[in-house]
């Protein structure tokens, strides 16, 4: 049986994360943690230390939110005024709290610190509520509970935030909402356009329990986040909606829950003990560079070579200097003969190429600003592909590297006799 | 004289920020960026892909704040809702501006993509509004002038929401304003922790002008803020501060507003008629992948060698056997002979070299992980330095790189006889 289905407000009280010199990761933290318990945020507000700001903010989410997790304006100094609104928007007064006051005085003793007159004051908590003892700093957690609302207040320090999250906010949510299950998968797509790949999966049941997150590199993440009475339920169907993807994405799903496509490349040349060098121009080493982001990534790429100039690529390549008269640098016959080159440079079992025009300038109407040729040289012989990214020349690298490593990929899994795209 | 205060709202739309699985940068950079010039955020409301919920949040937005800032909700994705709400709470229809399409055509063009029904729909816009052009995707921004209040719609993609801050949001708020002047200069330091900076600035009249940004690879922007009166006032405390500044930290000053440290090592290259060529062993292509982000840098990057083997360190850069042998890859020694070979096989005036321990394992206790030797060959020897980083592999790239080419600039700028470190 599912408990019933909450939806959370967040308030963040506080100037530097309202003008932007500190960044909401208390927010995205709470967000997170009571998304994975089923617990469902529907507003995160930010307010500064402002009494009539924070006021309405408390009332806002008192009518529309179930849970209300506060951070922030509980320490101190003047500026610190979360205590006091709560006790005027709640009727409440500030009573002083011993075993509080006691925990202050210890963490100030192990600190070899004297305490002063406002750090006493944090011992103060508004009537009727419960307090959540701070283990990792001097403000407490308040908890209260009312007219079916759940209301936690927390300090705004990260590490005091997370510990009173952790250690008693979440076990006291868990209480309230039962043996609910949620489960989350992520997979990552290689290759498709977002909205070419939202039409290939238009239609899946459950589809609601997808969301899709694109990146600049042209990579989509697909979520799926289940949630059911047991786990049994939750399991399958997460795995049901995991077949019902794959099965329109196929290879285009490259892994799941963060892996990373460099990652995969390298866990496939491990599995069948094959090593890769590169030989790049228009990357200028990005595809070298991600490759070895790799922990291990030593056992299976051997060599690198950044050929910028025509000169390295004939002296280091072995590109013949004709071949680059008559067709050009950015040319399907010199990306040939750099991947092959650098195969038997490196004596290694794949080699990667590319050559392009990554801009903004150096295009011409024959071979515009973005046109880039990738080959991959096996021992099957050369395949080369041709691709026309943008004009921006930062993406222009990032693109291409994301396809060169995606036909390496597809090459690792392709069976006897497959084409490269299947 | 100054114009009239106005007061800002930040509305976040899209289920990634609201869940916590996305940051929200977005609104920490605008509430920044209004802040500089004045404005102040009062609000910033994230709410997830719902329409009754993004309605409740314009309507609150609209009656307690003069300037409205969206971001997010305006993709070509079914959960991409702003604009349907917008017409909503405004009482707007969406109709085609052919403009907008024209640009969508020709993005679609430029990438060599398709364009499919739901792009065409991103040109719809409400009755109305003013389009502000996105020249970085296909989503337009849109603004709405009403009632006092100044209502600003951007995507949530942050390079597409950036670009229209700076060139459509922040000028049209300049005018409503007045003709109070701001300006602004960022001064880029490389090679000095935050702590260390802060101590070498500490006691600057007006500091309070200046805010310090570190990044993870061990940079740190220094933006100076001035405003006054009249252009000339603001120009001459601007220069007052940045003298200042210099004239604490020296070259760890090394660029300013934007500049990349492999853009200014570019320059200086290309000023002094140098080229340069790189042997990168832990780096594996980072270094040389960096100097080719920059347009331009055929001009005078001739050939990277990621050597991450043994075997391409002795075939292709000519380490002697015996040298790795008796000093182990990571050493002084063939940091040397790898420079050294990369400047005699490419013929360059340059040549820089890596080798290290990038982790996380590897390590021993005599040559941790971190260990990082790099080494820069040029016309009058060669200079080895030892670095030791961290623990994390990708941080060890970075900061390696960062230092190499760090080292790079610090080169081309000595006068004869000076010191690489002065």
């Amino acid at each position: 049986m599912t408990g019933p289905a909450l939806s959370a407000e967040i308030i963040t009280i506080g100037d530097e994360v309202l003008t932007g010199h500190t960044v909401n990761t208390n927010a995205a933290k709470i967000a997170r943690r009571l998304g994975e318990v089923g617990i469902s945020v529907e507003w995160v507000t930010t307010v500064g230390d402002v009494a009539e700001t924070v006021h309405e903010a408390f009332r806002a989410a008192w009518n529309r939110a179930q849970v209300i997790v506060t951070t922030g304006g509980l320490g101190p100094t003047h500026d610190d005024i979360t205590r006091r609104v709560f006790c005027e928007v709640f009727d409440r007064r500030l009573v002083r709290s011993e075993p509080v006051l006691e925990n202050i005085r210890e963490l100030f003793a192990r600190r070899g610190r004297t305490i002063t007159p406002r750090n006493v004051d944090q011992a103060n908590v508004p009537t009727g509520t419960e307090v959540m003892m701070n283990r990792w700093g001097t403000a407490p957690g308040i908890y209260l509970a009312e007219a079916g609302r759940h209301w936690f207040m927390l300090p705004g320090v990260p590490r005091e935030m997370e510990g009173l999250l952790e250690h008693e906010v979440l076990p006291r949510l868990l209480r309230i909402i039962g043996d609910r299950v949620i489960l989350r998968r992520e997979l990552h797509v290689v290759g498709l356009p977002e909205s070419w790949l939202m039409d290939r999966i238009d239609g899946i049941p459950g589809l609601e329990s997808v969301a899709s997150l694109p990146d600049l590199k042209g990579e989509v993440t697909l979520r799926i986040t289940v949630a059911a009475a047991n786990r049994a339920e939750a399991q399958a169907e997460l795995e049901r909606l995991d077949a019902a993807l794959r099965e329109r994405l196929g290879r285009f799903v490259y892994g799941v829950d963060g892996e990373s496509l460099e990652g995969v490349v390298g866990k496939l040349l491990l599995a069948k003990g094959q090593t890769i060098a590169l030989a790049e121009s228009c990357t200028g080493g990005l595809v070298a560079s991600r490759l070895t982001d790799v922990p291990g990534s030593s056992a299976y790429v051997m060599l690198g070579v950044v050929a910028y100039s025509n000169a390295a690529k004939e002296s280091v390549l072995g590109v013949p200097h004709d071949l680059i008269v008559a067709h050009g640098a950015v040319s399907e016959q010199v990306a040939r003969a750099m991947a092959e080159g650098a195969r038997r440079l490196a004596g290694v079992d794949l080699a990667l190429a590319l050559t392009g025009i990554a801009g903004p300038t150096g295009g011409t109407s024959e071979k515009p600003v973005g046109l880039v040729w990738i080959a991959l040289a096996h021992a099957e012989g050369t395949e080369v592909r041709r691709f026309q990214f943008g004009d921006e020349r930062i993406l222009n690298k990032q693109r291409s590297a994301q396809t060169a490593l995606d036909m390496v990929r597809r090459h690792l899994l392709r069976q006897p006799g497959e084409a490269l795209d299947v």
